[in-house]
């Protein structure tokens, strides 16, 4: 039960994989982009508590070795003091230019770590292992990597491209309720984004996605990474159609920042609560 | 009296220009690139000493406005802290992705600020000033941009080419012997790599080039610049033949690890023995 996007970018074209148990397939799936068979993991403190194990040891099976090192789960994460970390790690390591970097965890470690790989020698390159739901569906495509600057989210980073994307719909399991509900506010935007069918699907069946019915997780995270390839191969630098993904983002970053980028809001909070505003505000405007 | 060499790069097709008083030109050279009228120039401190007033005058002369900070001369600019300070200041100066940042000092500065602006945003365009005879004719050329770590030289970084470069061949004027010198290290390497009738042309024509024959330094950084931007359109991320242009850099990094990078050995004098040792070695390998 493994399914699997294409996203045509050229040479920088990769796979995005959806399904369960592919933690324990990682070394299958990442074995064939390996020069030499060893890899760099960055992994959240928390997913590595929980996942790191797994990973390792489906990595291990096809005679890949390991080395990792963990980073504190939160925003605050996505800053220089960490990014330096993580560079000057991946250095000590001795990774080169032909190497692969893991990025294991939600939207702040592949940001971060995506970003860590494009300066990295000029350019390694990584694979994303996203464990929120949020990251599977939205930070996880794109190529849009980097860490916050004290003017604003985001405002430091590279366009780079992953070489693969392993969405593990089992490791959801794991998220909190709160967690799970916040990365849907995200898939309910892609079908308020120009998909009428995929939202009338969604609601009759997010209450058993969210429930661990694997088919429809599948089906969410497919969908909704099919629409933002869509709309990436367009507008890959962002310079025009890739401003439709903002979709509730004014808003959003507006009581983001508000709530001092804390977890009062989480971001997918933020786009749903943003994109009811987006729509009350485009009523009164007639 | 200005030569043009245009640097074929699909989008990210340039020129450099080359002849003296194109500072005084600046505003006219660089206004076309600008959405408004206003840059962000990063100098190094000394240059900025010699020359800062005369390229502020010509960029405000087309009403151009200017905000500009400035580093300390010397490798150890090349880092961490200095890199974020840049980027700070960019931010805070609200440079935006429509705009251009200015690179203004040797190779240090290109590389630097060049980095800077590659991750500003996810990448703001930016304008070259080489005002040293190596910078123009070797850092200018080629888009390698970035810092150094504990690890080694310019192992952090990106390829980011600028929009533009001026290498005003006037400046060179105010170089010490030395500083002009080590770049005629790099223009004789581009001689030995495979043009012998410019590196016989080198023979009779160093030392009026040296003494400020100004025709004759156009040449040597047109052909040298030719030479690097030949190489660079076929390799541009160094898969193969960029590494042609590392003759002599072998050697040459080892001795400037082993005189500490400091000023005990400037880079282009490290080339010009590096040069020297490969030759002696092939010649002794038979």
């Amino acid at each position: 039960m493994m399914e699997t996007v294409h996203v045509p970018l050229d040479d920088r074209a990769y796979d995005i994989h959806i399904g369960p148990g592919l933690l324990v397939r990682s070394g299958e799936l990442i074995g064939p982009f390996l020069r030499r068979p060893r890899v760099a993991i960055v992994a959240d403190a928390h997913v590595a508590d929980l996942h790191l194990d797994t990973l390792c040891k489906g990595l291990e099976k096809n005679g890949i070795s390991v080395t990792s090192m963990t980073l504190p789960q939160g925003e605050a994460t996505k800053s220089w003091p960490h990014f330096e970390r993580v560079v000057e790690w991946l250095l000590a390591e001795k990774i080169e230019r032909r190497d692969i970097v893991v990025a294991f965890g939600g939207g702040v470690i592949g940001d971060l770590v995506g970003f860590a790989a494009a300066v990295l020698r000029r350019g390694v390159r990584f694979v994303q292992i996203p464990t929120s739901l949020l990251a599977q569906v939205d930070s996880s495509v794109g190529g849009k990597t980097g860490i916050n600057a004290p003017q604003g989210k985001n405002l430091i980073g590279a366009f780079h491209q992953p070489s693969l994307v392993l969405a593990d719909t089992g490791v959801l399991d794991t998220l909190t309720k709160r967690d799970y509900l916040s990365g849907y506010g995200e898939v309910v935007k892609y079908g308020l984004l120009g998909d009428c069918e995929f939202f009338q699907w969604l609601e009759g069946h997010a209450s058993s996605a969210a429930d661990g019915d694997m088919a429809a997780r599948i089906k969410i995270v497919k969908r909704s990474v099919q629409m933002k390839a869509d709309i990436v191969v367009r507008d890959e630098t962002e310079q025009g159609d890739r401003a439709l993904l903002n979709l509730g983002h004014t808003f959003c970053h507006a009581l983001e920042a508000a709530t001092g980028y804390s977890d009062r809001l989480l971001h997918g909070e933020g786009v749903a609560i943003g994109c009811a505003l987006a729509f009350e505000l485009s009523s009164r405007l007639g």
